[in-house]
């Protein structure tokens, strides 16, 4: 996919939304779990989500822990997932959240994973090793690699805000980024908690995608990011997971998981 | 296991070994994928190298980009690889390498992925996204969580030297990850091509054991590494992946191995 057609569905669709499947199978509804295995119950919870949300959002995000976590059969589920919405809804992007970053030799065989094994459209990568981490992923045409700039969470700062040729690691980062790459293989995470932030990190980023985290159950509005962050390419997927998961934890679960998504990240023109 | 223990084991072997288990089906001798599905001949190789090469290490490390590229049967692959070590080689320290970062609930997923799920002793963190990621894996009794400080690809210049209050990122990153852990929880990864900076991250980090990588094919000598890095603990896993697995790939490709094994690491007191 390329940006300019990722921002013609999000015009079309009127949102932004990317809906995180962080699927926890101790927080899937009763009435889902029952006669099922775990693995089972997270494929239904899946399908279900899918087929209630589909319409008010973009993207699709599985997180890897929560597969991973399940062993052999969360990966199946995972496929599974990722089969059901290639087959059913073809249109939408889809973003393994896997946070990956190792040197060169490793870095290609995640490429591989993700964009050959598992027929994501783009994977999110830790920059700490360097540029080497993240270019394997860039030989893909049509595949995105997301590199975490500045994060949401409360940590972030820890690392984040080091300084290199005096200017802060996420900048630096964003930087070396860019020059090994172009805005139809690139896109950046920076957090919804650091609106300031966004608006800054815009000003010498203009034209990539953004993955925004961080609304939601951590804190940030979905509406102060695209009043921040929005480029004249749309240039933004506003992430929510447990907000739209878990919006009810009975048998309403699908219905108020579409409530929830088509009031996250309106977004017109 | 506590780093006490390992120690004596490191003493009983006189071997600081690790064995990098980055088991590439395309590099594993014709004579065992004959007849063999890909993930198939990756356990059966696994095993013969295991076999061969136990007497001189202490440590083996699966690389989990080379399972998960295989998907669901490659993450069984990987489990059966640690059951087979648990069952015949109880003694040896078990590293999952994944290099996750992630923030809090995600990283509690992955501590529960490899200390549950999968039975290691120890699995590789990427700090960038600062010590919340790192937290919920030192919760584990006799666990250990391994964050890369400095890592021993040529780029990990780009962002790793970074500047905090007036310290090199890598240092930053050791001082506050010491901050929330002890030695029998926390290693720390430093390159074997980075000697220097291995005697000075040892001066102001004692007591925690270093997993070296670098040595080999990436070009770091064992014996340079032991004498900048050892503590009075040993303090060293030195981890040699391609030079022992493929050292010949032939028939001999075991008896190669294991030669390769008994020369690299070598360590005395």
């Amino acid at each position: 996919m390329t940006s300019e057609l990722l921002y013609s569905r999000i015009l079309h669709k009127g949102t932004m939304l990317c809906v995180g499947l962080d699927t926890d199978v101790r927080k899937i509804p009763e009435c889902v779990r029952q006669g099922r295995t775990a693995p089972e119950a997270v494929l239904e919870f899946n399908k279900r989500i899918i087929d209630a949300t589909q319409p008010y959002c973009v993207a699709y995000k599985p997180n890897l822990a929560f597969y991973e976590s399940l062993g052999p059969d969360g990966l199946r589920v995972l496929d599974k997932t990722v089969e059901y919405l290639r087959t059913n809804y073809p249109d939408q992007f889809l973003i393994a959240d896997a946070k990956r970053g190792d040197i060169g030799n490793t870095a290609r065989m995640y490429a591989g994973t993700f964009f050959e094994t598992f027929d994501f459209d783009a994977v999110t990568l830790s920059p700490y090793m360097g540029s080497e981490t993240v270019a394997p992923f860039l030989e893909y045409p049509g595949k995105f690699a997301i590199v975490v700039a500045l994060s949401s969470n409360p940590s972030s700062a820890d690392f984040q805000l080091s300084v290199k040729d005096g200017k802060p690691l996420y900048q630096v980062v964003i930087e070396n980024c860019m020059k090994i790459s172009n805005p139809d293989n690139m896109m950046f995470v920076v957090g919804a908690t650091k609106v300031d932030k966004l608006k800054e990190i815009r000003s010498f980023c203009p034209d990539n995608f953004f993955l925004v985290p961080g609304v939601g159950a951590q804190g940030g509005s979905a509406e102060e990011v695209i009043a921040n962050g929005a480029n004249s390419n749309g240039g933004l997927l506003i992430n929510s997971s447990r907000g739209v998961l878990y919006a009810s934890s009975g048998a309403d679960f699908a219905e108020a998981a579409a409530k929830a998504a088509a009031m996250t990240a309106r977004f017109e023109r």
